[in-house]
């Protein structure tokens, strides 16, 4: 069993773990969703690394669009470094941390509960020192993670917070219904795309550079995408919303440079598409994903999903042909997508 | 004069930008600041594109290390292309945009005057939309910017969103002082590292991707070098904190990947040279700049600035090596640094 192969079945167990979020293990998330319900948090501050950052960027958008919350990515630093006592009274403060130990984030939820915030930690992990420190754990229950790239658990945790805000919009039942449609479409699209991304990996396979586009939801898969292609394939994946690429680092691109654009069937569509079309000018590779791939005049490659049971879900479907791809394209470099350079797991000392 | 001659020039311009907002000009800031003082703003909300979001980037982190503000870079896309309705009574919202005409900035500033926020333009046009829509117009001064690369308004938007929060904290007139200290030392900056750029850029001119990393407030100076070496060179360039780029994305880093790295002498400061340090181990051209640029061992060039009058004005020192270095890197790759490719300065359509 190579690492390749454990990153895919990694992959392809994202139904069943999302499936799963849906039963007696989301009953806390229920639980914590009815309480906010009834006092809705003033702002959400969230705090996550890497992949858990990428999963709060996404639930800014799945926060507001579903409960019009006001929530942040808060900075870290401040609370953690400069000791800045915040007044979080009122807010709702969400840890993301996979292994439940990365120290500052730790340290950051810590330091919102000392600030007067309900806290919430979402890991993997409900023995970890975040769980430990928290008001509420919410557990992803992905199983052991065994790639140093996140999947599983990165989904497992858009889920988690779509489903609060969902549950604290009074609207945790429809809600959980559609994530068993997402999780249900997430194996076919899986089982559909995988046969089809050597070909399109071989195809950029001597990029060493990518722009990664995506706006409003899709910001979040386009910040998450650039971060596979960037440990799994040794390339500089500059994430950005279509409308920043389109003001300035569209410099950047011609025809050796391809640009992966997420896209969703919504209002930030048109505006999406007006800023693509600059990428096309530009002589660029285009791979276009997401439930509005189809929508991309000129794609070299189309990478469509259907529409998840629920809008605000479709991140948690359009990742998966970025997830694919990214390990066929450390495939196609003749890269071990199981073994990233010069990492490990759980980072420990930082 | 060529477009490069002219960005030395608006790069060389920036001193004196810096000192006049201290003066009469800056009026509006302090009255502003007062009335905040007063009456603090519950969440401090901020919008703009590119050099724009870099300089709302620096003021989540100068607002709450000076007047202990919750500030943050709000979405645009929510409010503008999905039309939800913000509650924002209680909230100070900031549209930047230099030329006050970024279409979904100024529907976004709309937005949250509807919403019930008091609103604030930082243009350099005053007779602009945005201005015209907003309760108070903050204008940066600097004159007509001719080269698509912005340098002069960032620095300006820097010192206004500082000034706004030290006024809001009553200390405006010592802060002011600072100001003048730090448009002083940045001459002297430039006239001293200016010179030395050619070289550096010569010795990483293969490069067609890098990494710029920064922590804390100096995380806005990584992703504004990043945009102006995207912008300029045609470089894919990736802005990371330094802890980020150490829990993942070091994978993409070897010796033909010249990492640039910002750093100030604040309580960030071990966590981002712990960090940096694995970038060192994986062989990567190491350009390290900032107040704490010497502190990096083992770095291959050190640009390093004087501290500036106040600890939070820091970044508008240590943006400059790097607006000289994307200059001088663009013509080592013998491109025009005045006219970047598929670019125009404002954009309209998006």
């Amino acid at each position: 069993v190579t690492g390749s192969d454990v990153l895919l079945a990694e992959i392809r167990e994202q139904p069943a773990v999302l499936d799963r979020l849906r039963g007696e293990q989301g009953a806390a998330v229920a639980e914590l969703g009815r309480r906010l319900a009834a006092e809705p948090p003033r702002v959400v501050r969230m705090a996550g690394h890497g992949t858990s950052d990428n999963a709060a960027t996404f639930a800014v958008y799945a926060g507001a669009l579903i409960a019009n919350w006001t929530a942040m990515r808060d900075s870290i630093s401040l609370a953690v470094y400069h000791g800045l006592e915040r007044d979080a009274r009122g807010d709702l403060a969400i840890g993301l941390s996979q292994s439940g130990e990365t120290p500052d984030v730790v340290r950051w939820l810590q330091a919102m509960r000392t600030g007067g915030a309900l806290t919430v930690a979402v890991t993997n992990d409900p023995g970890s020192t975040l769980a430990a420190d928290a008001d509420v754990v919410l557990a992803l229950g992905a199983g052991e993670e065994r790639s140093v790239a996140a999947t599983k658990t990165y989904t497992a945790q858009l889920a988690i917070l779509a489903r609060l805000a969902a549950h604290g919009a009074g609207q945790g039942r429809a809600f959980d219904e559609a994530l068993g449609v997402t999780a249900e479409r997430a194996t076919g699209v899986i089982a559909e795309l995988e046969p089809r991304m050597a070909e399109a990996a071989a195809s950029v396979a001597a990029a060493t550079s990518t722009f990664v586009v995506g706006r409003g939801l899709e910001y979040a898969t386009a910040r998450e995408v650039a971060l596979k292609l960037t440990e799994l394939c040794q390339i500089a994946a500059v994430a950005l919303t279509t409308t920043d690429l389109a003001h300035g680092p569209v410099a950047a691109v011609d025809p050796g440079v391809p640009v992966w654009v997420s896209l969703a069937d919504d209002p930030v569509l048109p505006a999406a598409l007006e800023a693509v079309s600059r990428v096309k000018a530009a002589g660029a590779p285009l791979l276009a994903a997401g439930p509005a791939a189809a929508s991309v005049r000129d794609a070299d490659r189309v990478f469509a999903v259907p529409p998840a049971g629920h809008a605000v879900l479709g991140p948690l479907l359009s990742v998966l042909p970025g997830q694919l791809f990214a390990r066929a394209l450390a495939e196609a470099k003749g890269l071990d997508p199981g073994a990233p350079r010069n990492l490990r797991k759980v980072t420990s000392a930082l």
